[in-house]
């Protein structure tokens, strides 16, 4: 294996042992030199592993005597039935190395990265001619001056409307362009938060919100999301009694990775229970638009008492490479206004006016339809292949939009030890832990149908399960 | 006056008594009915501008007692003289609201925003040409992916053999790309400072630091700076003495306001007083290139122990609106790049490739000698404007390069209070306190020659002057 993920290996080895059970709390680990001779390892490498449970709190080093277990991993739990009993206390966020290798492989969207599709729609090539265009009228002047910090009001104006058809009461001036929707996130939490504040978060749930709550300091409880329905409202109830939560990030329409999209009664009992407690509602909207069953209006239509910030940008639904995204809040605006001033002063003036001029000329909800039905035929293909490779032995739900299929196996599988092996290969999957502070989910995997289910990713999916299938003979 | 300004000309007005001696330490300050009726101003305003000082530490609330001198302000030295006396301890900072208004008015580089000339220089009709171009021959690919968080590595190529010309040991896996330089200064402090840190910064200096460590909770150690040598290092010896330091935020050449450039003698003792005391400098390199006696080396060429980040971006020299800019350090590269992951994914891949396009062509060095001898031209017109329409009553230094001339004035005059009125007149002055911890250079501003100095500027410092002379005459 390529030396870069032994440590990583080991370190799924060695979980996975003391989650079955073999050593005890106080109990001594392996030496350094037994592991070395054992897995025949680098020392550098097994100090590595032993470092990284350390630093998750697992395990202890004592002077001269060794690696000793100081607390056992959760069992694992049939993660796919919500828990509606014991909510899991706030924890410290430390989101893996792992996580930063695949968003620097690029590859969390592609089973095979660097194998983008040649095929290039004419509706981004319409856009990149209004960006074109945007750049020629401006001729110099744009490159004069930043941009305001709030953004360029006619893309405000213009966004403001596409909300208002998605029965939002909401204005322009509410709105703060951002570089991207991680980007409206981090600045959400940064203005809503500080250290050491106690934020809900779903699990399973986006990593990036995970990374973004290590980084600023803030404790996540996880509450358990229902894979048809969302956030499990019961557990966030009982969270919201026992915990001053101040804040919850939610993605009600196609959240990642499980695909639920939340139920309008659930959204009213949602925002009550935030009025109630006074939190703030944080809403990731960035799949919101990819529904295959027509336009869904977001939770912000239904909050009468501004308690949603909303985070939104077309990454997902247009391009990634625009880096525009959006915060939709008028209690939090200024605030979010200044944080963007400074940390970055503002975005590109020529950008915006030219995904401005593409949203207004109709464009791009032509684009949009037609991606839509691209999107639903290459779900189905996806789901048929999964569904005929690993017949009753995986569950995964009919996607109803987004991007992802959320599928957990049956079998004893460590997707997160999967990872290098199938990196060798060529295949970068995204590990089901990714998407959980506690380390979860390691019989799940995320996978994108963002690409169509061409022969390659067929016997990607081949080796993949030719790999799972080693994998649990040794485990069993 | 606009009621929005009101509280900070009432600030302005009581900073100035107390500055003066009107009261004592422990000396109960005016109640607030009192001011009321006398200003004929608000019950919040006269408490804004009371809490206002209040946050700055300078006088105390005492219950159902009214409001008490508890610190005055240092006596007004002439700071143009390098003070080789006492260093002022850390402190919190707590910028103004009035630094976010001035950036809002876009208006920080113009004495009369809105009034960009016409002119276009055929230099960046190139550079849109090479964006445009950057645009179609991705076609639509660009769209489907997220650059890597560190940035196009051509560009970043490119940019390590511009560093090298300029006799920088660097390479390309030594860059991140950022939205930026103010972003790359976030970047950098966020990576190699925790809250509560001490962070040293020129005395006066650039204000987005200043926001930027408010905001990190970090505290300043203010550093005098002399106008033409930049830093005074006995001075930043002592504080690095007495303080435990992380960082020291300088700009080497050109450094904003005062336009100083630090000699390599100055800069090997910096580098060896940072080495001593192991603190990380962090050298904002935004202006170095806008030299008006040839290329300039950046102190980053002289690190030899990789103490140095530096933070540029082309911002100044050539388009504030492409929203690039690069973090430049091996020692915090990992981390830096992870922070950029995090707060913002990724750069637009089809601005970068524009950019590198252009650098590349030669087009951007023909584009920036030209700019170079126009800001030349307009530096020399803005000095003879300024000397005859002040002659001996201000001390204004001859500029190496940069965009800004630091004007200060001899008579008591108070920028600060003079921003309101000037903005009615629809003038955009940047008020000296702006570029210090301290509310210090009330009777100093910072002026661009971006510009050229068009009769309309002209006219706007005729209007300066009656202000100004019309303040003089009530305060004397």
């Amino acid at each position: 294996m390529k030396q870069d993920y032994a440590y990583l290996e080991l370190e799924a080895w060695l979980y996975s042992r003391m989650q079955a059970g073999r050593w005890q709390v106080g109990e001594r680990l392996p030496s350094v030199r037994h592991l070395c001779r054992e897995k025949q390892l680098s020392k550098a490498t097994v100090l590595h592993a032993y470092q990284r449970l350390e630093a998750q709190g697992r395990i202890e080093a004592r002077p001269r005597s060794g690696y000793f277990v100081c607390e056992l991993p959760g069992s694992a739990l049939d993660q796919s039935v919500v828990a509606s009993t014991a909510i899991p206390g706030p924890v410290p966020v430390n989101s893996s190395e792992l996580l930063t290798d695949i968003m620097l492989q690029g590859a969390a969207f592609d089973l095979l990265p660097g194998g983008q599709a040649e095929h290039i729609s004419a509706g981004l090539m319409l856009l990149n001619r209004s960006i074109g265009r945007a750049l020629r009228q401006s001729r110099g002047k744009a490159h004069q001056r930043y941009e305001e910090p709030a953004g360029y009001l006619p893309l405000r104006q213009t966004l403001a409307q596409r909300y208002q058809r998605d029965a939002c009461q909401v204005s322009a001036e509410e709105f703060c362009i951002t570089s991207g929707c991680q980007n409206a996130l981090f600045l959400s939490l940064k203005a809503c938060c500080r250290p050491g504040d106690l934020v809900a978060v779903e699990d399973p749930g986006f990593y990036g919100v995970i990374q973004l709550l290590e980084q600023l300091q803030l404790k996540a409880v996880q509450i358990p999301v229902h894979p048809q329905t969302g956030v499990d409202l019961n557990a966030l109830e009982r969270a919201l009694q026992h915990w001053p939560i101040r804040a919850c990030v939610v993605t009600p329409c196609f959240a990642t990775p499980g695909g639920s999209l939340m139920p309008e009664a659930h959204q009213r009992r949602l925002l009550a229970l935030a009025n109630k407690h006074e939190i703030t509602l944080i809403e990731d909207d960035i799949y919101r638009e990819l529904s295959f069953t027509g336009r869904l209006s977001p939770l912000k239509a239904l909050d009468e008492q501004d308690r949603v910030i909303l985070c939104g940008s077309y990454s997902k639904a247009l391009s990634r490479d625009l880096r525009l995204g959006w915060v939709l809040s008028k209690r939090w605006h200024k605030r979010i206004v200044y944080l963007q001033l400074i940390t970055q002063l503002a975005n590109s003036h020529f950008v915006q006016q030219g995904l401005n001029d593409y949203l207004i000329s109709g464009d791009y909800d032509r684009y949009l339809r037609q991606y839509i039905s691209e999107l639903y035929r290459q779900s189905q293909e996806w789901m048929q292949a999964l569904q005929s490779r690993w017949p009753e032995r995986i569950r995964v739900d009919v996607p109803q939009g987004g991007l992802c299929l959320w599928v957990e196996w049956q079998q004893p599988i460590d997707t997160l030890a999967l990872y290098p092996l199938a990196l060798r290969q060529g295949i970068a999957i995204t590990p089901g832990p990714l998407f959980s502070v506690s380390g979860d989910f390691r019989q799940a995997l995320r996978l994108s149908f963002a690409q169509a289910c061409s022969p390659k990713h067929q016997s990607a999916l081949e080796s993949l399960q030719t790999m799972m299938d080693q994998q649990s003979a040794q485990r069993d």
